[in-house]
């Protein structure tokens, strides 16, 4: 605390692009990370990608004594990569993770191996609740025909609704991380809509860094230039968000974000640049009430949108559901009707063999192949449509919700 | 309200066995439980396996009149199964999907597609915020040899701490399924003492039904004789728990399970007994402070035994990636072999044709399926490795919590 009633809290956030065997120069990075982090002293650091345990245990083992508190959240194939260093003990953690990221033969893309999630921590500053909240949502890889928007709509709305339900007994909430969200896009205003979030970067007093705050950008020597073309400053994906929930207020007196390389070094820290917020907390007289983050009927119309959007997602799920099935039925009957074939050429009912021996088992592992298959996906787009029609059923609970307030 | 200061609930808890095509006499059931529920017109429904979404369609149609407000749980592949009725508004639902329950090759048991969850339900009545929570957990199928527990105490772990971290603004939490743990078992001692739930059948003043409060007997004409005849009067796995978190008390005036048939008719509801109870809600002067529901050197016990458990399961995790990994490389390095043999013979090193094309065919066809069917378990065992992990880090970090508390 400063003088009686500020706490001061610096926060550090950054997508750490820490991929095993894929991201450049990863070792060296993370040993610059760990050395800007030992050097800075900032309170609690969030961090995104960082997929490797052992990256994770080294920073643990550099940052031990200016960070005495670390948790790693482990879910998925390669975990999380979600993991924080704070300067004040680590009360609790809860992690939820999504129901819907991606599709498991997008191998190019990965996410869905990576199981993408929301971390909780509960720590206690000087008295004060802080429930802060780590995530990374489902990458955008074509902004034109963007696949996967529904799936990180849910995730959206599911982060929403877990910080909702999770954070009431909380003083303030702080949520970092990287949302794969231009600031104007629909997640990003259903989230900060539906929670009451605040954008430190529009919040800030003062600012330093990449133009309008952005943080994957072109002058970056990791990015990749072709993508960011039609936004020749860079996009703002990464965010820190936060609010009070009870007796107290929270300014963002300073926000900063990296700007390229490292000092003293020819490589910056990852593909994304750092996000850095300074904030001031303040016990005030009177509990502020819990209240949304958008007047209400704009907030109608952005669950609207999302749940259009959420919508064309379903019906999307609903045609590969229904496409894969009648895959897996077609092989069964291609199936079938072999093994009526062999048997009928055992019983000796055809003249002679009338099927070469190495074609007729090829085909038949060939069906074999395809109803397995087809049959997983067909089970996989089944458990998408379930999610998808959850999310739209709690979407439409929302907005009579909103609708019949007084 | 009851008076000024009362609020009467009355509750009813049951696994309806609802499976299409598998449960005996479903829609006959489905029926009668519609029917005792229009008559004895309860306050809140709380059900598990109803897996049809058509059968909660036609309760929801059925009991409109009487329960006006209902939600169900969409996950896994079938849905979760769980559904509510409600006399009052439901203001808010979240679904936390626990992160292990069991595997997909297990088709005999099923558990794997069902996405058994933890279902919130936000309600208020006059005044009072409930914290609804209806669950179901992984089976039980062989209880000297349990090759679920783990993945049942990784379940009732995620259960007690969603409950912990949502129900923080609640005036009363209340929790109804179908457990699968007898009430001694560690995950029940597990689940009560971090939550501070009690049991309802422990607390009831009155209690009428089956003995012992048993909601699997072996008079119900449903259940498998076998699998109960080292409990001659059944086994207690149905549950209604609950607690007061502010200024309110919570008392259990009556407890009552079915037993047997119902009136009229010769079936049950359900291969399991329902659970009803009459909770009496009263607003007391002071706030009563968050308290665990066991005494915490008794609850290290209790957290230490299960984290031994998980421990178990772990390890048990370890030796399946260990070994699914180890047939993937095989089943690679014999399709490598073979497709050397294959390049060798087209080049005419070899003399003539020295494999039959049809064997080698079916070999590189059983090595393809072995790869793909070794990875996918590989990938799966990697996950479950990483939830036990993660389950046993959680567990650590409550003890050492407990243990530092003066």
């Amino acid at each position: 605390m400063e003088g009686d009633d500020t706490l001061r809290l610096r926060v550090f956030d950054l997508n750490c692009w820490a991929i095993r065997y894929l991201s450049k120069r990863r070792q060296e990075r993370v040993r610059l990370i760990g050395d800007i982090l030992r050097q800075e002293r900032f309170d609690l650091v969030l961090l995104q990608e960082v997929w490797s345990e052992q990256d994770y245990s080294d920073l643990k083992a550099k940052l031990g004594g200016c960070y005495p508190f670390s948790h790693y959240f482990r879910s998925g194939v390669f975990g999380s990569g979600l993991c924080v260093f704070s300067r004040f003990p680590i009360l609790d953690t809860l992690l939820y993770q999504y129901s819907l990221n991606g599709y498991p033969y997008m191998l190019q893309h990965g996410d869905w191996f990576c199981g993408k999630s929301v971390g909780l921590l509960i720590i206690k500053i000087s008295g004060i609740v802080f429930n802060v909240y780590v995530t990374h949502l489902h990458a955008e890889y074509c902004r034109e025909k963007d696949a996967y928007l529904p799936h990180r709509l849910v995730q959206a709305w599911e982060l929403a609704q877990f910080i909702r339900h999770t954070s009431k007994a909380a003083d303030v909430v702080l949520l970092g991380g990287d949302l794969n969200m231009h600031p104007e896009d629909v997640g990003i205003r259903l989230l900060r809509g539906w929670t009451g979030l605040r954008d430190a970067f529009a919040e800030a007093t003062r600012f330093e860094g990449c133009e309008d705050g952005c943080t994957l950008v072109p002058n970056n020597c990791f990015t990749v230039k072709t993508e960011l073309l039609p936004f020749p400053l860079g996009i703002r994906i990464d965010y820190i968000l936060y609010k009070a929930v009870s007796s107290f207020t929270v300014k963002c007196e300073e926000l900063k974000t990296t700007t390229g390389t490292a000092l003293g070094t020819d490589i910056p820290f990852s593909d994304h640049e750092a996000v850095m917020a300074t904030l001031h907390i303040r016990r005030q007289g009177q509990a502020a009430g819990a209240n949304l983050g958008t007047a209400e009927p704009m907030l109608v119309d952005v669950v609207t949108e999302a749940r259009t959007e959420v919508g064309v997602g379903l019906r999307a799920a609903q045609r590969q559901r229904y496409s894969t099935g009648r895959m897996a039925v077609l092989a069964l009957l291609l199936l079938l009707l072999q093994a009526a074939a062999a048997l009928g050429a055992l019983a000796g009912l055809a003249d002679g063999q009338p099927f070469p021996k190495l074609s007729f088992s090829l085909l038949a592992f060939l069906a074999i192949g395809v109803l397995l298959l087809a049959t997983g996906l067909h089970l996989f787009h089944t458990m998408e449509v379930k999610m998808l029609q959850g999310t739209e059923e709690q979407m439409r609970m929302a907005l009579r919700a909103l609708q019949e307030r007084p």
